[in-house]
């Protein structure tokens, strides 16, 4: 063959030239196509119906000019906590709580050995216990959770929780929370959706960490409460928690909380239990536009907990029956979850 | 005289060169000085010690590495409603609405005509009305607040503040807010704070404007409420209303509404009334770090109103006294604000 004539071959070391002073372009190209392809929002989640749910939803309210386009001020996406950000078996952690404040407290009242409900705490007696009902609830919620500032009450949680561990994973249990519920508030908020905590639980119980393990601060907490009376002493103003019902954020009174609080109606509900039925009925069935209403489902009795119509907590019955009416996703923890935890 | 020698001449010229080269520089520095000096945050308050006490405060908390710096998400800002972001006087806005609305349902309620507190209402008799005390204002309240669903209030209170004049201003409501406090509002969001209003009025009857007055949404409005009931009707949920008062956001009740609602503690709170104390002393006199106390002292009746201990509405007695005492600050209406109202 000829060699190429000086002319050609000039213009090939020109496109060899152009090609190089492209090719960092195009290697940055390949980074973030590569990067794209990566950065699924929702790692822990298979790929499945649900998690498709969550990700078109989010598509659907962030598109400006389409028709489901909601703005960012309205973008309220309210989570349940036991059981849905959190483990709820084999017992609530608050109620947990509470027996390690009876054992804690029981030697400044040596009355409590034979007096109910305080012996069946302290002889381990569940029977008994779940006997005294909510009378007796109320009787250690009231030695527990009140008689002391606010201050105070926050001081004893978190200390509490540093050292409290879960009987099953031997963990703190701030470490048992669900990653691909971690990723989901996370997923929310990078698309401009303000994210609330709406659960039974005490409010003054979740609000010291709930910053720290969800990212949803103190403001952005709702949940059930007892009263509180503001006084001053020696001259420093104060809180003081009383031993009286304020209001209890379950059920039916999961709407009017947010009402209350919030003042929006979310356009995002996430439960796990009948506790959260009322809060996916006005989050999916009232308002114009696209909705989402999720349900976790534990399904998983070997990486988690398998329960839902005969649970003693979190049971899940006719919100289960709701979801194939009402076209809730349905979280399936066992399909779905790549994994439950971020360790192990 | 002798001209400059070659060798000076230069100098001259790179002397002239090198300043010329540094002019735009100058320019843009002198540019920069006058925009800074142009951007007082503050433009409607008169230089003195009430507005010192707040640009200081500011300048103090947002000095990263400074001993009195607050992290943004500690930045928590409350301030009372009627007196001190709006008029108050003659009487407060929400009573107005009362009143108007107990004439608007008046024909359909015959027999209000002969029995109080409505007759007193419909024959404009403020005597008799204050003569029906707390309970005819609970009567009134019940009739003009509870009884629809909270989507058919915020309509009502919509439609009211869009035709309602005040009697003096003969103007919207919503335009007789204080400029001043406007200012302050956006410059503590512009240095980070989050705003709430913290108010004894009622909390659904602030939320449909808020935001659109004073940059406040719903979630960060804290006021009294009434009790309401979820339920689904013909398939549909809702939020009824109901007569029963569920919180009063008043006096001591402040902080009780600023710890249930937002369960921080402010590092400012602006008031202008006895209703504001305890949440000036829950703000300022607690914890540690620099706070700011700020009270609106309504001096000025030529421009607005001149009133303080002996008023009706919003009595300025106690924390008038104790603002000397706890070092708030105190806006003298008259002196401090170069303008009350953005118009006129």
């Amino acid at each position: 063959m000829k060699p190429n004539p000086p002319s050609s071959r000039g213009f090939s070391r020109r496109i060899l030239l152009s090609t190089l002073a492209v090719m960092p372009a195009l290697t940055g190209l390949l980074r973030a196509n590569s990067a794209l392809a990566q950065a699924d929002p929702l790692p822990s989640w298979n790929d499945g119906a649900c998690k498709s749910s969550i990700t078109s939803f989010v598509a659907r309210v962030t598109t400006q000019g389409g028709p489901d386009f909601v703005p960012p001020d309205q973008r309220i996406a309210t989570f349940d906590n036991d059981g849905t950000l959190w483990v709820e078996q084999p017992m609530y952690v608050q109620l947990a709580f509470i027996l390690d404040r009876v054992r804690a407290l029981a030697p400044q009242n040596p009355t409590w050995k034979t007096r109910q409900p305080f012996k069946a705490v302290l002889d381990g007696d569940m029977k008994a216990l779940a006997a005294s009902g909510e009378k007796g609830l109320i009787e250690l919620m009231a030695v527990t959770h009140a008689g002391m500032t606010v201050d105070e009450f926050t001081r004893t949680v978190s200390e509490w929780l540093a050292t409290a561990r879960h009987p099953r994973f031997r963990r703190p249990y701030t470490e048992l929370v669900y990653q691909p519920m971690l990723e989901v508030l996370a997923y929310l908020r990078a698309n401009g959706f303000k994210t609330f905590i709406v659960s039974g639980g005490g409010i003054e119980f979740m609000r010291p960490w709930t910053e720290t393990i969800y990212g949803i601060p103190p403001e952005q907490v709702v949940g059930s409460s007892i009263k509180t009376r503001f006084e001053m002493r020696d001259g420093q103003p104060r809180l003081f928690r009383l031993p009286q019902i304020n209001f209890i954020d379950d059920k039916a009174g999961k709407p009017v909380g947010i009402n209350q609080h919030i003042g929006r109606r979310p356009v995002a509900a996430f439960g796990n239990s009948d506790g959260d039925l009322q809060m996916l009925q006005w989050t999916t069935m009232s308002g114009s536009g696209v909705r989402l209403g999720l349900i976790v489902h534990h399904t998983d009795a070997e990486r988690e907990y398998a329960y839902d119509r005969r649970s003693h907590f979190g049971r899940l019955d006719l919100a289960l029956d709701a979801a194939a009416v009402d076209k809730w996703a349905l979280a399936d923890m066992k399909k779905d979850w790549k994994r439950v935890f971020a360790f192990g």
